[in-house]
């Protein structure tokens, strides 16, 4: 079964993101802030509450230490300072879910580490031995891209799981890499072509490329947006699509 | 088996605090900053490698959420904020541990966090709380004091258990409470009056107030510090004191 | 003539707050965030330009350094740390300000600083003496209270001049001190009733009391919210109240 | 007049740097940090106050938002949120300063900064145009070397001026730019050869490189540095060289 991802616990404080209560319902898996680019500790707790009152998977969503720029700015680390900060955000998340009755399921990589992670092998690696150090019951979430297959076997050896993800509104390269948002079209801004891009994908395991190339795709999530009230519709309609009978 | 306990792990990035090698060999417990007053995420991982390197037991030291004061200010919370912040520090230096193959034995509130839990009762009882939800087997420190005992049933009552340490260097009311730092007298300077005051509370049971009456005092471990050369010359002292024959 | 004022510049990366553009020009007077609770320096060098484009008279807006607690919970400082992190804040948006070609006209504390500071006279003095000591030109905003009095003697002795604020929104005691949050009817939530106290502290310089008694009132400025549709709506209607003719 | 230069206000908090009241008689101009990658508002203030006991110049140090990194870590930034962060600094000192009642002369832009400003012509420029915005009358030190020519033809024409500085302590490379830090003798640790360097570049104009050739050099300041007793030390021996009658 697909199942849908979404980014949550972003508020900081006094500055809410995200209308949570109403994403929720939607999706399958929260991706969860851990403090360092967005989530205060109390947010988590509170986000954390909320997925297990819907039933919704949680992964920890570590990021860069830099909340100014949202996680959202490379920041160049050494991989013991790259280990330890991952690490920290893991445990930190994980004890507030431990205290609500819930365990973490998988690790997302936010931002500008996810974007590093998938460019650069060595960060990759240093996530995935991080991950095999501390408990490699917990899987990695990576991209679904020409990228995945050989990740896949470098975590293997290591004994982590990856779970692999598609992007419901990002045009795809001929090479199934995103392509970069600073091309026209990197976008799809455009609901029916989203919901169009998911059901083929859903289906005949591929994606269109802007030329028309069909690209094979595998994947075992995909991730959509929750933070304004267009977007939580989109959801609502992919979450229909993925999951015909409620399970209510 | 008394113990001796001291705060470590209070570097952050380029400020170096503490000769942490010089200090590990000499106590049995080390009280590891978390990252909110002090300790980022490489500073944690190093002291860890290190008390496992000497067979030093580990406990959280989980701090109020402000480096620029130290953790020495108190900072208004709700309880439920309080909660949040407590668990979200232990989890993440018990994801480093981990990492590191070692498991935490207990926590230990540090500065104002640690004060505000022996004066107020519901500062105490979150953190009680928080670990019976989230790990009832890491015991919680607390000042040997008067206020122990009552401290001690509360605990109790919801399967949390207790460390309690004595001052080293620090002189007791008749009520056995800390003398505020504000008089005169509250701190031992002497190096012979820390060990005299440390050997007669070991093997009698009491401390001498400044007017002379015998209190008794009752103490699982000793808090020393480790944050100078006399102060290591001073915790290597009453190591040998408590523990005749090195175990080596 | 009687101002508006409004605390903006109040995001925070990837946080908002306000639609800035739309309170703007219904205001006189901006109360700039000064990053330590909120407003990082590209948020204030946006909010500048805007005040700059609107006419709008600029003022420093410092709080306690505390982003997660929005400067809402009280930070215990000596008096020398407190003028230095108050000069300092000054300062920063000063330059950002002098950049745009503005300058600053004044200084409102913001949450828990501006509530300590009409409370104890300690911090009051402390930065009264800071401003004197920095730059007596710029002007201090406090609550139109009872204390507002014997507060301007002191800051006259040196030097400094004081703009007094009314609250739009706030029922006043009998001693002309703001109700505390905790009571109810402490905030108004009718727009009529607050353009009716705004319009009757205006013509009649007195403010009635739930009680029903007349208590007198004098002041320079009136403090207004814009963070949400609704108040500025309000804002809007009080500012027709004030400016009967338009400047333009 | 050959100047000495040196990097102090480094503490932060609990954590100090350098022991200033031994350093600042040996030097003629104190760069102090700004609070982003290192230096509390408090330590600024007594530096501030040292530096005009001892009739010290004192300069703005600004660093890139990160304390973790102690500026030493490149920030991805637009050029507007740069000359934000930039400004936003200066201007905190700069209120410091004037409530000590002395005018910063100079900014030197710190660690990871520096090295962008000395290889990105754009972020040179991005700073020369804050500080024409701002006040022309500061002056920008940047590094002695084959850039520094073109570099002043830049900032003279947006009217302000420069200040070069030689490095005591680092090797040079034909062509006038600091020997990376990675190659062996990049650093010089011998007190005897760093004084004869700093000899052959004061009385001669001329720097030695590893291979023997002798490049010409201008500059108005030498940078020491303060962070250990050797270095004081070695600092009052080119102090001593530069002014060999003392001012008082």
């Amino acid at each position: 079964m697909i199942r849908l991802n979404c980014d949550l616990g972003e508020s900081y404080g006094r500055w809410q993101l995200a209308d949570e209560a109403a994403v929720m319902p939607t999706i399958d898996m929260a991706n969860i802030a851990c403090g360092f680019h967005a989530g205060d500790p109390l947010t988590l707790s509170r986000t954390l509450r909320l997925a297990k009152a819907h039933g919704v998977a949680v992964g920890a969503h570590p990021g860069y230490p830099d909340l100014l720029g949202f996680g959202r700015r490379s920041i160049p680390l050494s991989s013991e300072e790259l280990r330890s900060l991952f690490l920290y955000q893991i445990g930190a998340l994980r004890a507030l879910a431990w205290a609500e009755g819930i365990e973490l399921e998988y690790v997302k990589p936010h931002g500008a580490l996810y974007n590093d992670m998938m460019c650069n092998e060595g960060i990759f690696l240093t996530l995935v031995e991080a991950l095999a150090d501390y408990d490699p019951s917990l899987k990695l979430m990576i991209l679904a891209s020409a990228t995945a297959e050989r990740y896949a076997k470098l975590a293997e050896k290591r004994g982590i799981g990856l779970l692999r993800e598609f992007f419901a509104d990002r045009a795809y390269t001929e090479s199934c890499e995103l392509m970069p948002r600073s091309e026209t079209g990197a976008v799809l801004h455009d609901p029916e072509a989203v919901l169009k891009q998911v059901q083929r994908a859903v289906e005949e395991g591929v994606v269109l490329t802007p030329s028309g190339a069909r690209i094979p795709v595998e994947f075992e999530t995909i991730c959509v947006h929750g933070d304004n009230p267009e977007a939580v519709e989109l959801t609502r309609s992919i979450h229909r699509l993925l999951h015909p009978e409620p399970s209510a």
